[in-house]
């Protein structure tokens, strides 16, 4: 899919052995400071070395005035210094046999004429020297693997997962990341910040990550595609096995003038970026809040292999609202088999009948919580007729399962929880719910429309049997 | 607007002197135990008199056998016994002069023809002695103001305020406003569930909110109308003074026979309550969770008086995606006034342009974020060109305002609060932000989605001024 050589040359933005920190800083509310804090707190392994002429020390590292006075190998460079100093400490990498070099700083092309030639200055020396960059004007690398990392955003914790992201943004991305360790979300690969895109562009890394075999998921921010050609013909491939997920910006007129100003990127025509992704079998969302939800959902679930919902759920106007919402999406209410039924009406009241959409609420008041959840999951998970299943959580005591443990580990159908109620109870549920690899979302509409492109991806990957 | 004598009988539902409690029971798990406590819990100052002919004293309350051996008056009667007790009950309370009883018992017309029987024999028995009936299958009433309510569900607490809520459903109604009470989103004046509503329908308890001054919102989820052309001419009216917002099940076949089964009610043909209710300015919604954006924004929030919006975020990525939501939203970027640009120029780096939508990363850097977002958010309320704003913080620390209050209490334009980052510190951000008012929201989308509705109401309320 993509050239053994091409690999190599982005293997050192993720994985380099030697890594100078031009810019690092004694002050902690710096960028310089916080990126070399986090490359020294997450686990890398690689060499570390911050460069800063007003300095001897940072954190305990000897720091060097250049690049290229640095001894020994320097195989990255993360540049977070004033944008006008960067074409010179190009030149000191040149000089070090620098291999890729990751620019932090913004005020390039994004800010009008000067920085423009301020950043072809820096890519002619780079590609003189053969060195890939990254960026400017991005956070760039995130290994969740070995710990490498650019990123001056301050974490609490790192969580390893199968989530890569490619964003087109850098502070967002940081403190998006910080919401999705700090709540539990998911796990994260890597992340890449391509900022304006001089050099590596969406594409290039797309081919990396299909080849990297710690990400199944892809999500992709961008706001302009370099080489729609290439992209499309890369995209293709790619989401035969693993789904690539994008949100663009720059939909709007205003919208891709701001774009522009942004990272400098044109955002082109929207219908044909559309009809590209449709072409292409990429998922197009509309907003980062999608990523989040599908993202939980496809670290840990498996895709259905039909689109036969069963819903189960305490409140009979969310049976209501859900039939709707699932028809309306394209996906089916599943008939649940004659064994089914059986088992259900066991926890069921005489007066209350049975049938999908699941009505729990009597079953609750008769067999209690914990049974009823329990059976009811369990029942429509070895139903052949359902594909996938909705489960909706009342978080108020009496009515909530005591331990979520009593629905089991289920890898064989996807299932989604919404969950609603009494905050502190609520988000205890959540927790114990997500620790079993299940999706948790405050809305109907938003499992159901996790669910939706669930099913369009298994489609895509022929995974879909009926 | 609605007939004296209407209203008056309505009163019982709402302000009881006297209650008696049918069903009331020993057994702590049960709704006939947990409403009563309820009743004594929320400063309810009415009699409360529990009937149960098995045992003597609940809570401490004397015991009677049937509601006609009560001594003294008994205003209102709630029944929370199987259905084919009911119509006995209902004779009791012929017998003893009752004028109001909610009905919570489950097992009738939702449930086929032997319960459709039974709900029949009680609208007879309640047309023959003047007896309003709200129910049967429902929680009934919630009056914040005195305490008086007849839900089942175990609240935390209880937050006073002016949204009201009518819902088809009782079950669910509960479950969310513990989530509304014990997560501080808003306060509450009025709960109606109306369940099978064989009398009381949603036109009278609209009439009867319009005229009631504690509420100044009122949401309404139905699943069938019982009588459009009138819902239609009393909507009419009183969106013009309080704006209604609605959620309708049963849009699909399917859907609507599941609400059938739900609350026996003929949900009609979509397309035509979608034309009523924009006829009567009403607006619809798509689930409950537009419900809690749009009461977050409407229970504190003053509506706009024009559609210009300024958004300030510390992401360029949210910029433009804030960007393409707004205009695609049918709303405007508002262009900032010279003397704004001034004010946000003396905190932004040199290199940085100055326009709205607001980038304040660079600010942030430069002057903290204390004083960026003071300055940011004052300035923009000041300028006349603003008709409302968006804010953006990213909840990492170095990132927000150490403490919001700097921001101050405005309450001349909308401002809606998007919140992303650090599980701990979002969730402080955002009860700081809540205590004074304002709305909080986990992305752009729905607080853009919040803002087009208010613009919508505020047209309809004549208060749109440009």
């Amino acid at each position: 899919m993509v050239e053994e050589s091409g690999i190599l040359e982005l293997k050192s933005f993720f994985e380099p052995k030697s890594v100078a920190v031009v810019g690092a800083s004694r002050d902690i509310r710096k960028a310089g400071h916080i990126l070399l804090r986090n490359l020294l707190s997450f686990g890398f392994k690689g060499r570390v070395v911050p460069v800063n002429p007003n300095t001897q020390q940072i954190l305990g590292l000897k720091a060097y005035s250049r690049v290229d006075l640095i001894p020994g190998d320097v195989e990255t460079a993360i540049i977070v210094t004033p944008a006008v100093f960067v074409p010179d400490i190009m030149e000191d990498c040149e000089r070090k046999g620098v291999r890729a070099v990751i620019i932090l700083s913004g005020g390039f092309s994004e800010e009008g004429e000067e920085g423009e030639k301020l950043e072809k200055e820096v890519v002619q020396i780079g590609r003189r020297a053969g060195i890939r960059i990254i960026g400017p004007n991005t956070t760039g690398i995130i290994n969740t693997e070995n710990g490498f990392m650019s990123s001056f955003t301050k974490f609490s914790n790192i969580i390893k997962g199968n989530v890569a992201f490619i964003a087109q943004t850098g502070n967002y991305g940081g403190i998006v990341l910080e919401q999705i360790f700090s709540s539990h979300l998911f796990g994260v690969s890597k992340v890449v910040g391509l900022g304006n895109k001089c050099d590596v562009d969406e594409t290039e890394i797309l081919e990396y990550l299909a080849l990297d075999d710690k990400t199944q998921v892809i999500f992709l921010y961008v706001e302009g595609i370099k080489n729609g050609r290439r992209f499309l013909e890369v995209a293709k491939k790619i989401t035969k096995k693993k789904p690539i997920i994008v949100v663009k910006g720059g939909k709007t007129d205003l919208g891709a003038k701001i774009a522009l100003s942004h990272t400098a990127s044109m955002a082109g025509r929207d219908e044909i970026f559309s009809a590209a992704c449709k072409q292409a079998g990429v998922i197009r969302v509309s907003d980062f809040e999608k990523f989040l939800d599908l993202a939980q959902a496809l670290s840990h679930q498996p895709l259905p292999k039909g689109n036969k919902v069963a819903l189960i759920h305490f409140s009979g106007a969310c049976l209501v609202l859900g039939t709707d919402m699932i028809i309306e999406s394209g996906l089916k209410i599943a008939e649940l088999s004659n064994i089914s039924i059986k088992k259900l009406r066991e926890i069921t009241p005489q007066w209350h009948r049975v049938s999908n959409p699941i009505d729990i609420q009597p079953s609750i008041m008769m067999a209690g919580a914990d049974r009823t959840y329990q059976v009811a999951v369990n029942t429509v998970i070895e139903d052949n007729n359902v594909d996938a299943v909705i489960v909706g959580i009342g978080a108020v005591e009496g009515n909530c399962p005591d331990d979520v443990m009593v629905l089991g580990m289920h890898k064989e159908k996807p299932i989604l929880f919404c969950l609603y109620g009494n905050k502190s109870l609520s988000e205890k549920i959540g927790r114990d719910l997500r620790k079993l690899g299940y999706p948790v979302y405050d809305s109907l509409r938003r499992a159901v429309d996790v669910l939706s492109v669930m099913c369009q991806i298994s489609k895509r990957m022929n995974l879909m049997v009926r």
